[in-house]
């Protein structure tokens, strides 16, 4: 008899696959669900994977449009920077992802959630936990000591992959970890745990190293309102992208073959520890630098202040895995008001890793030309 | 008979060369004072002009050092940025300028204090307004009705200069006014005044235009001791400057030469207007990546947040001119105690507008590498 | 011919009395208006006296409903008080009666708006400067040179008034100014002015000395929804009121025999200097301990500090004058979306000076009695 | 052979006293440590009783006056209130006893601390845990299974004692518990848990029922210097108090006596559950309305501003457990810098549970009567 049906966010990789197999031999049966949110990844291959595996459903889900509008539309409103530089890729895909499977939980009936994350080296424990504060019968292989004594290393995950005829990937492991969407790709761990180590160039997946990049600059307009993109022009070109995953997916494009949104940075974990991580965020930088640019142009100076301050409340909650609580939805709300008025047309040049603003106009600017002069 | 003694803040320009002649008309005995900040003057011309005006005094007098150590360090360890962006390079002259020429004052017993300051398009007078503070008897021309219904514009001066045996400057006039010191230069008004108009490329002076800079980066290492750099090392070239003026101008030197520090920003001025400027900050923009860094890498995740709130009152307070007030001597001290541990070496690429942090070493560290695998 | 017409802030008063004629003399024709906020006033002896006066119209208006509606209810939400001690009674009348001037103005399509306040002594100025950002044709007799070097002082308002018929108040002025409304009144300047003085204890006109108090406590419950009281129950005698107005007077009532809300402090003024008021607020300081402890019982912990914080630039913001101002209204738009869930009902005693929480409940708790164990 | 040394925090009452007995039981050698920092003890007894349970050494530690200065006196400084209301009695206190008991922990050479803290209904474990950052070595019982199994409630504990000859309290235990210092005494749980419920009219130790309290006031005034009271003067009598703790204790005698200091509230624990709690204060409560005034009256009030919130910070930093933390102590650096000119004298009178400030005056003071008029 069954032990109960789990949703387990599954991505396609060892552990995950590991996990699926062993919640089966545990006694439970397993929905595997993939989120789409913007990684490269063979979904369909992934599917198969998780079939052979004896998943009794599998959900592979594109979220990519609801990633870009409900939580990185969000960021781009509070100009969301963790620290001064971080600007938590991975923050907000957690609670995207997570509500996803918290939804097909429930509407599959099923007792458990349970995900693959090990609090080793991320925080995405942390993240998880309180995503999940929407469903809290959660399965932590990781933190199982059934689960955590059994397999000790990658080497007992591919013995039990081998063993049970779970595909193993066949290309060596990079010597970091990473994690990638729509947003950034951020990596971490191996040779780049020691602060001092430079990171290998050949490590960006996103971005051109600006050395090799175009030497021309891309010009672009960005027209905003109530805070968040709505168009993006290439001034040349002449074409345009106006709805917000096209949109997003371009300034990538844009950002990324000029180099843009490199960071290495070290980072104070929730847990207290501190941790080194290289991001590539090439579209979310172009955004900041246009949304800081169009804000401040439109929004009145003492409400700036307040709404900044309520800013870096709101990029250290997420960090902190805090999307899903009543301050963070407070915070949300009340940035979410002072963008009423954020409203206008950005010019901006893309070139050798930078955002260069250029000029800006808006209807409802508080700019005063006669004034100033 | 003489109305008294005046300090008069002089710059070699035809503002303040009129109202040297003008003050003496008025029967005040004027001292000038040109304080060499690092902008780009003929101080010699300068003097000899004053002089032959009739100051009975002129001071030349070199502050690069100072403004460095006192000014420049304590924004860097604050991370000093107004709304997001402005490193204010213009707000940390001020009370530079300000407490040296009210030494002076005090030194030759003047009655008064003097400055060209015309509070048009620009938040000088409400600097220097607090800076003399210091000095209450203030003498501000362009808010005296004699002075400034005689002087409507710039062609009055020009035709009182000529009148009076003024050289006048033969260059035409630059179509934007700019405020330069070791820091920064700052280009605003004119036909930088409507906020959509692009930048001409030909108006930056301290940084090369990122397209004609060196493809090739420079790699630096920067130490910190007390939040403070206190040498900066050329990892190719083995040169390395340890003084506080020569290190910071090693640093705009090469941050120029690769275009870094270039801002065109809209910002809110302490009256309440809004006003756009252009920024070049070439060395104190590479300080400020350096410094981020560092701190980070050092510092107790929850000091560094109270410390963040508290740069960010400095900058509003610097900003508006509030440099000696009780509150920003106390937040001073408080960011001070903040940097006792900031200590250690950033390893950075400076490239085409952009400073890159590398890697980073300290014997304060609070990052554990055993911790994080 | 007539230089436009006038709508003047008039109290009833020696000053504006002489403003009025004073305003006739000009050239100017003059509307009284007269807002009733709470204060105790002959409106129809002030009535007579306008029109004797040669006012055109006279508009005396009982905004007592909406000044508990619109100003009072908001600074409960918000926990208002400055500077940790002051209600801010006068600050929040100031926006209430300056808005309904203006509408009056607008209506009646005058030139202007005119007001006696003198700057002395108070920030009635700055108050009233915000507020009339609204309507920016302001007459200000006070800071008008033929005005303040003709009437140098309360004798020269005084032989003004004998000469003109204007009546004079008999009874001798008391030697400290006050301010009342529903909300508090307040005294200062005169003997109050030095800071060691004691209040004389025939001062306070709202509430009873504590040490001539009934020597029993009247026990209060007070019921809230989103923040704001919508009934109080006397416990042992069982009425209750429930409109704004009688609910609030009522706390006035049962506050005041019991000697509540009486503070004694120097508070920081706007321009800067320091200021010793004496304040007696009673229905407000019952509020205050309500609301605080509802609020507590019924939000969340994290919100709470955000909200908190927001409370406090509230109150610095409408302290300043500063009510109609977009940020304010952020504020203000921010705290009220906070109190959604500010639901229950708190008992308290109410004896001696004192407001003793004696237990609450609410059906919004996130008190959890289980969990406390 | 022993196990190890364990350092106790031993009260003398039946938890302890058990958990004495069951260290020894397991095979620990036992120190038994009990701090008086001014609850109502009989430490003679207590002592005598751990020397009969077998304890190897016990150290009954005097803490009161470095309790008072080290403890209070910041937090007097800081205005420390937790969520508008508690004055943080009990907070203050653990790291107080915590930073002794590692003190003698290290000088016995002990392997181990321990405390009989529970963690049910209180927030004493979070505290501690926090406190023994400083000796990681802990043993708490109350998170042994072999313990809590064994010992499930209050019965267990009896008869347990009773087996092993422990003397058992004969008066019955009251329906609530309670923390007591010099600082406070906290009552909580039981009876108390029903947030609605009135506390009972006999449950208060150090305050007078303000219905019973003396019908005229007592009129004291207080010195400060850098923050602090350096003496207390009842005014009628003469009498006056000037070293830390007896003038502590004075304030706690008149206070009480007056009733001054109760409160009854609902707070948000660190766990992030609520908590209802009555707490006396007498002291603390009359320091805080004085020390408000002092500082209000001799502080800018920009600084006031940064320290207000400083003040905030601190007291949910102490709340929390975080004394001993970086950021605490810069905090406190931060405070302790801002009272550098927080000096003078403070009438004011006690009566009736309340504190009426009279007057005030000061050195130091930036009020100018001249300007105010």
């Amino acid at each position: 008899m069954s032990k109960g049906l789990v949703v387990l966010a599954y991505s396609g990789g060892l552990d995950t696959s590991c996990i699926l197999l062993w919640l089966k031999e545990q006694g439970y049966d397993v929905i595997a669900f993939l989120a789409n949110i913007g990684q490269d990844e063979d979904f369909d291959a992934a599917q198969k994977k998780a079939e052979k595996l004896g998943a009794k459903k599998v959900f592979i889900e594109d979220l990519r449009s609801e990633f870009v509008q409900e939580f990185i539309w969000p960021a781009v409103q509070a100009n969301a920077v963790y620290e001064d530089r971080y600007l938590l890729g991975t923050s907000i895909a957690r609670p995207c992802i997570a509500r996803r499977q918290v939804q097909i939980a429930r509407q599959e009936r099923a007792q458990y959630v349970s995900h693959g994350a090990t609090g080793k080296g991320n925080d995405q424990v942390r993240f998880e936990l309180t995503c999940y504060a929407l469903y809290p019968q959660i399965i932590a292989p990781w933190r199982i000591p059934e689960f955590y004594s059994r397999f000790r290393g990658r080497k007992d995950l591919m013995e039990y992959a081998e063993k049970h005829g779970i595909p193993v990937p066949v290309t060596p492991k990079a010597p970091w970890s990473m994690d990638a969407n729509l947003m950034h790709i951020s990596y971490e761990s191996g040779i780049l745990e020691n602060p001092k180590n430079h990171a290998p160039s050949d490590l960006y997946q996103m971005t051109k190293n600006p050395e090799d990049s175009p030497s021309e600059p891309d010009v672009l307009e960005i027209d905003f309102a109530k805070g968040v993109p709505v168009r993006v022009t290439h001034v040349k070109e002449g074409t345009s992208k106006d709805t917000p995953l096209e949109l997003f997916c371009y300034l990538n494009e844009i950002g990324g073959k000029h180099g843009v949104g490199r960071i290495d940075i070290v980072e104070n974990r929730f847990i207290g520890m501190k941790s080194r991580g290289i991001y590539e965020t090439p579209g979310g930088t172009v955004l900041l630098h246009a949304h800081l640019d169009i804000e401040t142009f439109t929004m009145d100076r003492e409400v700036r202040k307040i709404k900044q301050s309520l800013g870096i409340k709101f990029s250290e909650l997420i960090y902190n895995g805090f999307w899903y609580s009543p301050e963070c939805e407070f915070v949300r709300h009340c940035i979410d008001k002072s963008q009423e008025n954020v409203e206008g047309r950005v010019q901006l040049s893309v070139f050798k890793g930078q955002v260069y603003i250029l000029g800006r106009e808006s209807p409802k600017s508080l700019y005063n030309e006669e004034l100033v002069r």
